[in-house]
């Protein structure tokens, strides 16, 4: 029998016996389905085999143990919302593809202290709607990725939201992960069955494993414990503006000794015109006759109407009224002379302006509504309350307007995301936003930009090649910008805190000795190469699969 | 040849080419130095071969590369002040001890983001001093451990101090490792040579790696950065008590919720009378008649000299005035009818009583310089600055008072920490004294406990044995009382944070898929056992060596 020959009857006798494992309603394994898997914001290439929607954790034990019996790598998502970074799709071909999202439980909440446990599948909206059912004294920490998006999936991104426990990985404990192998763990204190402190504390007893299971293939993460920040006595959200690139040093200097002294205490998001334009509406086609890119007059005009500057940024305060109004003070002193406008906007401000929308609007002629839209899923997002709204500036470039749901998969919006860290200082993000614009100048494209105070001492700057991928060619061109934008940000030192399935390659660019490791670690927890190939792996161990 | 006389010629020959490595006065085998690094605080029996003193990576490489020749096991230390919990003592037998106390170079600093990078064996002193110099707007984290203590070393074990920045391990990043292979790595973006964030962000790209080389045997971290915390603008402590047990679950509750919401940025540390007492003066021989243990009545003597509760609390409080001010009126309405007294003392505060001392204590006819001598260790500790104070209380039991420097082995005073980690409820620190005290009272010791709020949601009771070795049968019963009370603690669900080297044999609890991963981990990073044997280790690892 030929290689191919018994490569195509184990995979239909894997299948097989994954259908009896699930039932046949959970191994999906039509052309449509497989399809929508197979779609990205860019260009992949990898198809799946079929996709597999387990239930629980011995159904995940039993999917692998089947996968290792035939040779066939499993791709796990949690609910697969990495848009703009591969979402459903793997960076390698022929994987089954094990959707989590069934295992959908909140197990476990302590509205003492502060604690939800979450299966893979447990989404933002579901968590925030379960803790206004409980009416819970705790907020959740959002990301601007779609409502759907898993709480899991992003921790194990290392993704970062907008509240003090934006940090996400920092603020998680207690992993069960099912490895290859089928074996199952529980890491921190969970390694013993009876610790009480396994959900509030973070490193347990020996070496701490669970940063082993984030940006890897080592292992399944099915469930965890995520920590809740308290409800605020009261909270404020300040915005301020810039007119000029000259004085972004400025600004982020200005900031950073209260990032730094803990006075702002969550990520402060600065965006560029591009950035604002792209939020509050898509290209604008008439204006710019059909052309692309956006010329600086167009642009400039729509900043005029709106009155956004080069830079525009946001930040929460959070505290008892006389710990914001402290902060406050500090926010002031610091941007003084520094911004062109800086307001502050509690519940209070936001409901007496929807109150005196029209007349206000009457008076100044400044589209409040539009305003608001614009102002409120920010304001939002620093209380930790999911939104749709920033996945919209996917269709940028789209002449459709995006649909409920958004879907820019199926919409065919092209989106590549590049996220590059620094350290926080404003010359690091002057010389970030130089390359991006030289890049995005030479490829075409719009540079929506948006710099992040993501820690005490390092900015994330946010960057976006958002185009149409109806367009013939738009997708090489998109991706050539991307790779330059790579090349050029990590030789000027600016590494990405997360990889989009194309990019893994870049791990090949690190030292010898750790590549080396990461490989044996590959090697030691994935024998046969079942999990996920080339996910956040050096290339040496890609060729695992091939040395069986 | 036989198999010892091999052994003994393989050491001898081992010897002999760490000589040649490191230089005759770096390789140590004279009995004095060997029995000096083989005493504990506690019963212990491995030996070492030798001490190996290398100077840098390049020399630990080359050690390692005899070690694995020879076959002869390595226990690497920083500076080995793991005092009460083994010291410098390993928990297998036979392995030259690496000490790396001459890699003691701060080899970076950044006075604008806040961090320095040290190598393994900088210690406490040597940082604080270097900041002072400096004239650093930066202050570090202590320990109460000796201020001779590596920074690195206590990292590596997850310790925590007193500041905002307490937690230790979550203030950390950019490990240089050297494996048991003898390959160097470097963690975070470290692992890309250019990096610019590699001090400042932590996780890097791909699997964050760093808890792997905390609390293991995995690799020997040589070097890495220690973030700093901005000195506030104004600092105030506050003390306060309660006089009965009953009182001490609703102390916690009513501390909680300013520990969670984040107003108390530090561990809130509360010490019961015995440890009060403990750090005050040495075991009141005379008026015990030279009995031990301590009785009610004279404890409760002392007590109401020295005016000391059943419990008694510190904590600090760190920001602008009105930030301190506001986090003040918090603190009072929490603590309001729920303590006996609450003090806020300051810089302003401390000095004045400094002055005032004389005429004051003719007043009240209370010990003010000796009230003094309690008071500012933990104020100093606080604000980051080591004290060789805490140490003092190892020789509680002593007969003869510490000399400087204060060196608990050599005088054979007897420690055993005990750490269990709880969820932040006052039940919870109810059922943990109790069982202390049970325990205690069985086996005569004298109960010293802290109870420290160590983080957002986690109580850690540290519970220190203390005892005079010179005493025959004491390190046996003091022994028998440590695993009486691991037991109890444990059966409980109450885990210690940090193993000393006597038990290791806790990670034998642990379910078998842990276990089974740990020792996978050990065998692919330390194929011929050579680091550390037994080191945080669970058993089926330790049978690595011999499988050779």
């Amino acid at each position: 029998m030929g290689l191919f020959l018994k490569k195509i009857m184990d995979n239909a006798q894997a299948i097989q016996a994954w259908i009896q494992c699930l039932g046949n309603q959970y191994v999906l394994t039509e052309p449509n389905y497989l399809h929508e898997c197979q779609t990205a914001t860019f260009t992949t290439a990898s198809q799946f085999l079929a996709i597999l929607r387990p239930i629980n954790t011995a159904e995940i034990q039993a999917c692998l143990k089947i996968a290792d019996q035939y040779q066939i790598p499993i791709y796990p998502i949690s609910k697969g919302k990495n848009t703009g970074y591969g979402s459903k799709v793997a960076p390698s071909d022929n994987c089954a593809l094990l959707d989590l999202g069934r295992l959908d439980q909140i197990t476990d909440y302590n509205g003492k202290l502060g604690y939800v446990t979450v299966e893979a599948g447990v989404t933002q909206t579901q968590l925030y709607q379960f803790l206004r059912e409980q009416d819970a004294p705790f907020w959740m920490d959002a990301v601007g990725a779609s409502p759907e998006a898993s709480l899991i999936g992003n921790v194990l991104e290392r993704g970062f939201g907008h509240t003090p426990y934006g940090e996400h990985f920092a603020h998680v404990c207690g992993f069960e992960v099912v490895l290859a192998t089928g074996e199952c763990i529980h890491t921190g204190f969970g390694q013993f069955t009876n610790a009480q402190a396994t959900p509030i504390y973070r490193w347990g007893v020996g070496p701490y494993l669970d940063g082993l299971f984030s940006q890897s293939n080592l292992g399944i993460v099915t469930k965890m414990t995520i920590w809740l920040m308290p409800k605020p006595e009261y909270f404020q959200a300040f915005y301020f503006s810039i007119e000029h690139d000259e004085q972004l040093a400025d600004l982020i200097d200005a900031l950073r000794p209260l990032r730094l002294n803990g006075t702002l205490k969550s990520a402060i998001h600065i965006g560029n015109d591009y950035k604002v334009l792209a939020s509050i509406r898509p290209y604008p086609w008439t204006e710019m006759i059909n052309k692309t890119p956006l010329t600086d007059e167009v642009l400039e005009q729509f900043a005029k109407t709106w009155g956004f500057g080069a830079w525009n940024g946001s930040g929460g305060l959070y505290g008892t009224r006389k710990q914001v109004a402290e902060a406050r003070r500090l926010v002031k002193q610091a941007l003084k002379g520094k911004v062109k406008r800086l307001q502050f906007i509690d519940d209070f401000t936001l409901q007496t302006l929807q109150k005196l929308e029209k007349p206000y609007q009457w008076l100044t002629k400044t589209k409040v509504s539009e305003l608001l839209k614009l102002l409120k899923p920010v304001y939002g997002l620093m209380q930790g309350i999911p939104t749709a709204t920033q996945l919209k500036s996917a269709y940028w470039r789209k002449k459709t307007l995006p649909l409920d749901p958004v879907n820019p998969e199926k919409d065919q919006c092209g989106l590549i995301w590049c996220a590059p860290i620094a350290p926080l200082d404003g010359a690091s993000a002057v010389q970030i936003n130089e390359i991006v614009n030289d890049v995005f100048f030479q490829y075409q494209f719009e540079p929506l930009i948006s710099i992040s105070l993501l820690t005490e001492r390092c900015l994330n700057c946010v960057i976006a090649i958002t185009y149409d991928r109806e367009i013939p060619g738009e997708d090489e061109r998109a991706m050539a910008c991307y790779e330059s934008l790579m090349e050029q940000l990590t030789q000027a030192g600016y590494y990405p805190y997360r990889l989009g399935i194309q990019s893994m390659k870049l791990l090949a660019q690190s030292e010898d000795s750790y590549q080396k490791l990461l490989t044996k670690l590959k090697h030691c927890l994935d024998p046969h190469g079942i999990l996920a190939p080339r996910r956040y792996c050096p290339p040496l161990a890609d060729s695992l699969n091939t040395d069986q």
